[in-house]
């Protein structure tokens, strides 16, 4: 063979989203490309939540779950970590329990530089913390709150071998825009409704920013309205107004001070959608109703926006609620579904009955089958 | 808008690996498309198993985590469940507490039938069932062995509304073969060397078919030599005998009497390959190696090739053992890794360590990190 590695090494590097969309993205052809080959997710069409709508709507879910370290993150983390090492960066750090410290610490290994995580002593549910740990994250408890946690981050953030990835850093909503370049290429236009959960609002500004650099680039000739989901215990933006202690099942929107709440406001008021609420009940339902119903599982999260979608089929009439009314006839409707549901494990554990056993024979198992089923 | 329901239907049915490789699989134009978008899944480049083996190779890891339900299992299902529905079946079965029962369970809900699982009673990992639970499969505990288990699922297999999924279903490894496809056409040929765990012997046997049907296409020159790797506690190709209580931490290959034992030797044969061996240990150790080196986060089984692989680079001459002797200079080597890490959090949440927390500034955190890095 007289294949080189380093011919390898320059043909691979870029795979990911970079690779893909590097005209759209702050990166310059010297910005060394950290890579997992994130993105290129499927988007699923759904023939049962089609039906729901009815009237000849297609509806889609982009199921974000297939990145590699399992949630939406990886779009902006390979952005953030290839300009942190161009930068220099020696370690990210963040203060995260959840999806971004998992995230960083896959990309940190990738590069081989550190991830440290800062945590308030006494938070960690120690599944969450799974990942970051299976990728060497170095975690920091303090004797503080999350607040203090994130103040030392964004102190220790300003030193040159330190780099930022909370949610703060710009690179990422960057990188998470190729979500809806990939949509936009995939349905050959930019959708009616886009829906998808709001915590810390990133993505629901990384999409709208993405559909208007498709348009501004004629590569779509319209923008989808956007339509947010908060937990109804954590929804300061459909509030107006902070939430102390922002409470839900969905952990991966629980925030209750979005970092990019003014630019989720203007999204929405751009695209002339809305910010709407779910129950916790509502979202355990829907990820129950996707898995069991399309085969697609997702943490709680992620069922915000298909909760919110069932919702609305079911009114007919317009109400402070998004509903079917606001829905016209053969509209393509996207929801985004950020993270899988192997992320949230312990949430359907505890769902596993103790179910009791047969005598080995076919006519038991038939028999228990049908008792199931009945 | 003017696009119709089933305009989409018809265009999103078929993506996956079915509607990228229908030709080379067993599916005819009018066969139902089941699918979740499998396939696709990352060739990733890595520099540093690159390195250690050196002299020129290019190593690669196929990440098949990122299929749906997390592992390769998809990609044979796809197929399976899509033949099962063209001929009425109702309900799928299978005797399996991993990836299969995941995996039937989901594409299962994605047709809209029945999968059920039929099992020993108090041989579940719990952990292991969520996902064929979240997808809605029916258990069945048995009074009986896994041997009575899986014999119970053959007989029922026999019925018309009944399909069985388990590995001894041709229409799975039809799928599996499309991993290969995908190698040829992202490298250009077949790589040198394909590396990959062995247990029920489906993939191996899958990957060697995969191959010929593109060199027999013209697709590809010439064919990869297979390694395949077992637990050293459940080696029956290795050690040419059935292992009556096979015992590995690599659950996903913990496998005494494979189904396609025959045709992995074949294929062993027929490409100049070799059966090789990991310890526990080996596979431990490769799989934390591989998170933390690579940022690529795999179940156990996934491990066993990497550890072969790094144990390879550090043997300089010819051994009972895959070794650097073995691989020409230049050599392009494709390892792949079966499922995601999150498919088996349990053996790692227990490395948690319950560090001390600090007080709340830059300091103590900087002191923190520095006696984690020494």
């Amino acid at each position: 063979m007289n294949i080189s590695t380093s011919d390898d090494a320059a043909r691979w590097r870029g795979r990911g989203v970079i690779a893909r969309y590097r005209a759209y993205l702050p990166v310059a052809e010297t910005t060394p490309v950290i890579s997992l080959g994130e993105g290129g997710t499927p988007l699923i069409h759904s023939p049962r939540l089609s039906a729901a709508i009815g009237r000849a709507c297609g509806v889609f879910v982009k199921y974000e779950g297939l990145n590699p370290t399992g949630s939406f993150k990886d779009r902006g983390m390979t952005v953030a970590v290839s300009k942190a090492v161009e930068r220099g960066a020696k370690m990210l750090i963040c203060a995260s329990t959840g999806n971004t410290s998992a995230s960083a610490a896959a990309y940190a290994a990738r590069a081989g530089i550190g991830c440290a995580v800062v945590l308030p002593a006494g938070k960690i549910a120690s599944g969450k913390m799974v990942q970051a740990v299976a990728y060497g994250a170095r975690i920091v408890t303090i004797e503080g709150n999350f607040d203090q946690a994130l103040e030392i981050v964004r102190a220790l953030g300003q030193r040159d071998d330190f780099a930022i990835v909370n949610s703060i850093n710009p690179d990422r909503i960057g990188g998470q825009k190729t979500a809806a370049f990939e949509i936009v290429e995939e349905l050959g236009e930019a959708p009616d409704f886009h829906l998808l959960p709001v915590g810390n609002a990133g993505n629901i500004t990384a999409y709208w920013a993405g559909y208007e650099d498709f348009c501004n680039a004629g590569k779509a000739k319209r923008r989808p309205k956007m339509i947010g989901f908060q937990a109804a215990g954590a929804a300061p933006i459909f509030r107006g107004e902070i939430v102390v202690r922002p409470e839900t099942v969905a952990t991966a929107i629980r925030i209750g001070k979005p970092a990019s709440w003014s630019q989720a406001k203007r999204a929405i008021a751009d695209s002339g959608g809305m910010i709407d609420i779910v129950s916790d009940e509502e979202i355990l339902e829907a990820q129950r109703w996707l898995a069991r119903g399309e085969g697609i599982f997702v943490e709680p999260a992620s069922a915000a926006p298909i909760a919110g979608l069932l919702r609305a089929a079911g009114a007919e009439k317009v109400t402070a609620h998004f509903s079917a009314a606001s829905i016209p006839d053969g509209s393509r409707i996207v929801c985004t579904v950020t993270g899988h549901g192997l992320k949230d494990p312990e949430a359907l554990a505890s769902a596993i009955a103790a179910a009791r056993p047969v005598p080995p024979n076919e006519t038991a198992v038939l028999r228990a089958l049908d008792t199931a089923r009945s």
